[in-house]
């Protein structure tokens, strides 16, 4: 596992640490002119760097992997609370006879899911759409701005309709619209991680005492490690750029890159799910950690 | 990217880092008068401080960012149950007859927004008011010193008013009233974060260990470093007072520097969204990146 | 703003520097001595240290601000559950004839909050009570133990009168009951941090480790910083100990010290919404940031 | 409070740390031959087992510290709880005949507390429950395995009859029935924390980490710091292995050890405040720093 | 305790740790002949591989404990709430002639926690099933994909039923319906940790920089330690490689790992507990200690 290709962060890489590689091989052979010169740095400074820069990596670290295990548990609230939903339909609302409804109910959820998706990925909810609404519901959304909010209200309008009708009366609609409300918490809590990105000054900053640190690094070292310095920072440099480099690809975790979540097949279980709760016959999808695509 | 000029906190922190330079050319010009007079530090001596100096900025940076991250969620929270009401006063309240009264309803909760934009900012909420509300609303909150809770209390009322009408009953009125005081809460979060900085001893505590320590450091490395000391230092310098300086501004996450929240353009997208809702045909606001002006 | 001599912890931590620098100054005196009985120490022994004093002084700092926090947000969610118990009142509360109790209901609110005041610094309700309160609840809550958690189930009791009255129905009240629980937690949210301190023998080994660590420092230094060592000791022991002081006056977040929380500037402007939304005009308070007295 | 004796886990310690200073004073006895013998370690090494010891103690001593506020908080939740049910049981159950009732509600809520306390530290209830609960009750608890979870289920069993007699309807049912919930949810919080300690793995493994460390200590410094070696060695070793003492204490909050949880005092103060609804008349107890006993 | 052989991470890290300290060996034998080729690193530099190190050791190891006490706190919630629904069935709904409908409906409570439990770790439910529920119920969800999901809905389907029969009106149902939902959450909790591991860039970057680090480590202290090094190195690389592997342990909570979450054992224990809410006679289960089995 020590030398695979897999982890994806190592080519985008690559350049950048050959370039390092080849300045400090030059650091190294004109080692007896820079010395002449006193361009030297005594090593202890670099300890003293590594304050700012352990608080640096550290908090872009976590503050990036947090918001994509938010990102996480927001689509995992999506996945239990359209759950929830979908067996009200089915044990709060009286009627044999109404099931056909039930199953447009569900598939308002299952639309829901899938236009939130798009939204956040910046892609056509049309496809998604027209597959599993109405066509006059298809019709309504597509010019719509804030699709998956827009079908939440129609899934209320939904429930009222069944009030109106007399099958629940006032207190089970209002056990459906906590759980709308809930959805609305999670719609906006996806837009708002989507749409804050971390302070812009924290990734110029760590970039630039991170690269300057690398290439500062020779002079401290030439003098005592000589050959070997080129290959030791190197590696030093590796750890600090691909910590930056997975902080980077997790900080938004709605993109495609390889470390992102995998909407998509979230997505399809949880259509997958509502229909078993709709009593459809659905086989076994693959096992779970599939969801998210390594 | 490395050397770009948005990150916008060098540029106010030239002046230091310039009179931290010179001197430190000083230090080193007159080195040899210094360890005549044995003026000289074990640079072993920083390593200590490091550990005070760590513990002080990766605190503030942690506590600053929380407060960022925190005001942000208010926010987000402020546009999820905003649109919950939203929804709710569409498809809770019976009667295709009350349009007028339900677009009044979505009216106060935008003036809400604005008011509590206005009023974390401390600007004049006067303009937003008179645009959204009826004059003899905006009359009556003018004066008003709390007025998004005013507001928020107008919005009970319109909840009573409908079910005095008989549009709704006790058990929907609940679910409103829920709802806002989910909104109450939000309010006095903001209010809380804006009144109550981080105790101010703290940034005086850091503030002196960043500038002394930067102007004892030349004494520790001019016998080994010479003169590529100024340089070197000046950068550690501006890794340290930078990271104060972007824990300063993410403080205040309401304020109006370049990093604090977009609560102007955030109230827009509130607007439309709600507006939307109220079944109104909105343009698609530009791409979610631009809530958090960079 | 380096130099002035508002952060109130430097004052009383003086003497001790004082001792410190006397010490230290000894030691230099003495150094041949001292070496030549080889009383030395090995500055590498100082950054093992570094290791325990880092995570003592972190996780004690970050506890009492923790804690400063928690006791700041209580007070947030009381003025937020305050100020939704104050709009159910005049929005869910049926008569224009009832305005008397509602004022009635908000002098309860107000005198909870002032209570909860005295309760957790220990001081007098008495002058609070008489201000807000009746005569004969007054003579009723003065013996009692527990005076806040006392008003809270008569504002329970007002609730209920409301009920029999039959200006609510049972919905209504537990939409007030709920909000009555909250501020239940709230109390006794407040009684945990006043209660509970960190534990003690966390403050003993940190107080003797700091202390320790400080006056072994000049062994290491003296031989190689001489006269410069008393100078950068006392400042290295002087960012210790006020990291140790300020977390002290955290700690315990309802006391009177200059870094604690403003508790009587927060009960008046609770007081001041509170009589806003009972429609009686006040006036613009002060800029918020004065409820937090620096 | 430097040398005072209260801290009670340095007198535990005294044994292991008497053995490493007569160990380090034999290592500084026969340091010559073991440096002709080469057994010599270069100080630097001990900064790199820094980094992984650090870990190790920072990491159990905040999981400790957490499992120990984590259980404060759900005592201080059962105060609140009960609080709020008593509050309930006074205010929203009508009829001024229905006293003893609520006497009986609220005794069986004082030991539901007292039983969760023996339960948690696997004392007998027994005594507890024969003062507060009817001896036909208290025949009926004592072979049962969950006793506070039967107490819950018997307050359920209050609570409708109570509905069952008309003096409620089906929403306050509701109402009380939400906060039996949260006992419930405060009862398997303690359960879980007491049953499930830190894995067994870290113990051990930071265990081995600290004691191998500080019998290594001596070979890097007896050549440079000679006869002050033991006397420095031993304050470091102190500092680490009182951090791992203190975070084995905590770990369990619920034990009787002198850092743990005042259960005894706590089911005291909760049975005196339910009484005080209950109005009777308590006397003041003492002021709250005695809850946690130091 | 220093030496026993029950932290089972060791056995399986001795082969590696064998070949790290033959490799050290070999390079303390051929020393001469590498520092004659200048095959050399200042020790300086490993203190700043340290900085990564930390980082991500201290990153993936907060992360994985954070993985497993979630899972914990989701089977402590999953026991609180089955608990609170068995209550509310033997306390909400009408009639001593209705105990086997509540048999039958803890039975399918017992029946979700097994399935649960099957679920997160592939296992054959049939066993379990066909102990706990009716032929015909087994049969139909013997081919069900999401089985603890689809018996949560029969739970709904029993309360519906329930309803339908007069024994409990609309508001006790939203009362039942309230903790299904939160059922619903507790199963798409484990759901989400089981299907979403850390990203594996993360466990690829620390495996290497821990290994590469420990290979580099002898060139550091060879010239100073010399012999004593390979038996230092290889406790140092221990403590690395070891939390490393507690870490991967912990990183999926609901497997079969020795320091897994005992979830036969949790499994029994509610099974246990529901049962004496239903009356049953249970006797006493071992101490809570060995839920968690060691």
């Amino acid at each position: 596992m020590l030398f695979e290709w897999n982890g994806s962060v190592l080519p985008q890489l690559l350049p950048r640490l050959s370039i390092l590689f080849i300045y400090s091989l030059l650091v190294v052979y004109f080692r007896e002119d820079l010395l002449s010169y006193n361009i030297y740095i005594n090593p202890a400074i670099f300890t003293l760097f590594g304050i700012a820069l352990a608080i640096f990596l550290g908090f872009r670290n976590t503050v990036s992997y947090d918001r994509f295990w938010e990102g996480r548990k927001l689509w995992g609230a999506l996945l239990n609370d359209t759950r929830s939903l979908a067996r009200q339909a089915h044990t709060l609302v009286e009627g044999s006879d109404y099931n056909k409804e039930r199953t447009h109910f569900i598939s308002l959820l299952t639309a829901l899911v899938h236009a939130l998706k798009h939204q956040l990925r910046q892609t056509e909810a049309d496809g998604d759409l027209k597959r599993l609404l109405l066509n006059s519901e298809d019709d309504k959304f597509r010019p719509m701005v804030f699709k998956p909010i827009m079908i939440l209200k129609d899934l209320g309008v939904w429930v009222n309709k069944a009030k109106l009708s007399g099958r629940i009366d006032s207190i089970t609609q209002a056990a459906f619209d906590a759980n709308l409300n809930k959805i609305s918490d999670i719609i906006g809590g996806c837009e708002r991680i989507a749409s804050t990105p971390i302070p812009y000054t924290y990734s110029i900053l760590l970039h630039r005492t991170v690269y300057i640190y690398c290439f500062l690094l020779p002079f401290g070292f030439v003098e005592s490690t000589v050959w070997v310095t080129p290959f030791v920072i190197v590696f030093i440099a590796y750890t600090f750029v691909a910590l930056e480099a997975i902080a980077d690809e997790l900080e938004d975790p709605f993109g495609t890159q390889p470390n992102d979540l995998a909407l998509e097949a979230m997505s399809e279980m949880i259509e997958n799910t509502l229909a078993e709760i709709d009593n459809k016959t659905i086989v076994a999808i693959p096992p779970p950690k599939s969801y998210y695509i390594i």
